[in-house]
């Protein structure tokens, strides 16, 4: 699935994959090109404590292209001059850790987490990016809508509305149903 | 009240409730129109389980649009392509079981309401329907005012600031204060 | 699944339905023994708008039972003093709308339900009856504890730790671990 | 209402209000007798920024004694060693402040507070505070229920079922219903 | 710090006070102009219960400036039409009361604050207003990242997201850190 | 600080981080002895994922062990048969990867955890053991009532009351307090 987005992965996980993980491996965290003038720049601090962490990243920076697709990667692309580290933990541990796990299958691990994002109702940018995740990896629009429904039992009908208004809007700019 | 919305409304209350509870009985769901060449078509499914349900929904039906007017019109009109049984429900159980239930008048109720999503602050358009329902029913501005500042203690400062901004919307919008 | 409680559920279901919805239909709510002399007696209010109801309460019951077997009877006795009538939607809409709806299987609901009651963090008991009704419907014990590690990425840590102690209680009750 | 707890009010809210009041204007905060050999003895600090509150906080405690009666000074009495000032800071905002305000009436400031406890799902003593509180003013229990049953809506199940639950047990506590 | 908001301060703060503190005293609450003509005028009332108040509004205002800077007075002013008490409470409890209290600094004050609201989620505007607070008394943009981070711990990945994400948009409009 | 628990800690730490992490790698999660007779048993995958973890596996049980003392190690403890891979990442996750960082010291780490977990007011057991971390960090007890006091700016006066409660019991078994 997701195959409009696959072409230039390859290359493109490679350099991200690289420039990434031996920021990682080597400095700690990121440096930022064109960040070192600002007042709040994201320097390298000679940890060493991440090196171990390569085999994790990689393995939830590819977990995380096949669930979230270009979402995703523009999830962790917002946040390279912000809080880069939080952008490795999400892909290590959400990505590399627990998606990555057996036990429960893909498609179960997103039923989970859209019911869960629709019922907290305030993590709207996630839930869109879960609902193009469940899609992603083989919920049916009908059963994404009918987790959205059932939501209303556990956290009322305001919960359910607007996960079904974020429900629409990643349908309509799949294609799924027009505007 | 809200004497603008009523005028053509009997009309259009009649076409809605013959097509919309025609559609639930007879299919069980919502045929939409235009989206049959679309993957996600919300067809009919042949359900026999909602033939029942009619005079709920027509009570509520009512019922939405005597407290909510408007806004609940439009809250139900945009669901109609991606979730109409959850439009459905949302007339049927709300508006049709609870709201017109007798033991608490329909101002006491709105009060509740609007307390209720100040305090749980991530229901933001909701609250706004219930500020205007609020009004629909006849409590004053000032009244509207008093539970939100109220929540401050129950849900802290940030939720009655931000319901308080509701507010402000809803009254510009009504002309009850200027801009 | 659930052997146990089937032996005299036949008769138990028809006493209950014949009582329960014969009282729903002609009384609105439930005339509940013993509690006239009380300050607050649940009494019979000659309301109508039920007649239509029983339909969807006799689903709902028997897809209550089916899924969380007897801590969903438990629920609803323990409701039957204090309100009535949210036994009775509580039937209604959950289990004799949205459960008993097409498009989603039984177990893709209770991972739903699981998921959704550990991140919100606030209904432990109802946790508890998901997690036991999750079993019921076919998930594995191993799979319910996948659904709550996943929980820490989207709810934190403390949400799947207190879900984890949750299950665990449910996990000892059935004999599935030992305390 | 609440007659019970009139008879030696009078005289014990003149010592509470003299040792109290007086302590917060000449210490700032209150010096806990028993204390003082305890790593933490909550001391004066000479604090003089209080002065100024004693009519809020004789305001408040009076309205905290006509709302909340016994369960309110149990909340307050718990406090006194552990955060006397968040003792006061409850006697004078909540109560001096916002229950003293006028434009709402006491009846459906508890109800907003019943329904937003209800909702919010995690601060049942206080929610049992508030049953209790309610019930004080003027609502019946039939209204109570209403409220709880209408956050079903707003908060879904758990929610309403957890809140009739607290209601049960202040029910049962004041002799509404039997056990 | 904050220096470049001070200029012009005395005189607006003198002035605000006046009015403000005047009608606080005289009025009860605010007269605002302009409004007289709208069916919502927030009128004088006669009530006299807040003469006392005046202290703690002047130094809330004060603590309030120093804190938050322009971001707080807007918050101020954004309320003046529609719940002028609510910003008079804003002033005088988290301001007047809690942060002008000994026994934690400030810098640790808003650490605490930062963490609370990235965790809770649900009020964005405030969590900027702090952010900028933080950082006006003293935190490093590298402390209030790894604040940031740390919530993924105990209210998940999205809540830390967005908490970055409004984090960039204060780095950004301070010029910490570029587009 | 601290100093009651570190006596026999070293080779109790050398024994579970033996048999854990062996455990970790060898079998991807623990053997649990006695367990195997039940119908879920917590049983090798032979997955081979987990080797990379050992350094922030030991990184964390140090840290945990120096924050949280013996209450994280029950905590630990307490998941050994339910969900020991919950268990792991609690360790490396929190531990060995968040509080292990620099950039903000643990006395400032705990503030922000006793804040946001007072705040979000759903989960107790945490804020007691991170209420004792704050302790055994730096913290003051009246530090920490400072900041919980001040959560009742942001998540309202009960979520403040109940982390006052949880405060007693904590500040009770460590003699701060008579009971």
């Amino acid at each position: 699935m997701q195959s409009r987005q696959n072409q230039p992965d390859e290359s493109k996980r490679e350099f991200l994959q690289s420039s990434l993980v031996l920021a990682t491996i080597s400095f700690g965290y990121l440096v930022l090109d064109g960040c070192s003038s600002l007042p709040y720049s994201i320097r390298a601090k000679g940890q060493t404590m991440n090196t171990e962490r390569n085999e994790r990243f990689v393995r939830g920076w590819d977990k995380l292209k096949e669930i979230d697709g270009e979402a995703g990667e523009k999830v962790i692309e917002s946040l390279k001059n912000i809080a880069p580290d939080l952008a490795r933990y999400t892909i290590e541990y959400p990505f590399g850790d627990i998606y990555s796990r057996q036990g429960l299958d893909l498609k179960s691990r997103e039923i989970a987490t859209v019911a869960a994002l629709s019922a907290m109702g305030n993590a709207e940018p996630q839930l869109r990016v879960h609902i193009n995740a469940a899609l992603n990896v083989g919920c049916t629009p009908e059963e994404i809508i009918e987790i959205i429904i059932q939501m209303s039992v556990y956290a009322g009908f305001p919960a359910a509305l607007n996960a079904a208004s974020a429900a629409k809007m990643v349908f309509v700019e799949r294609g799924i149903i027009s505007a």
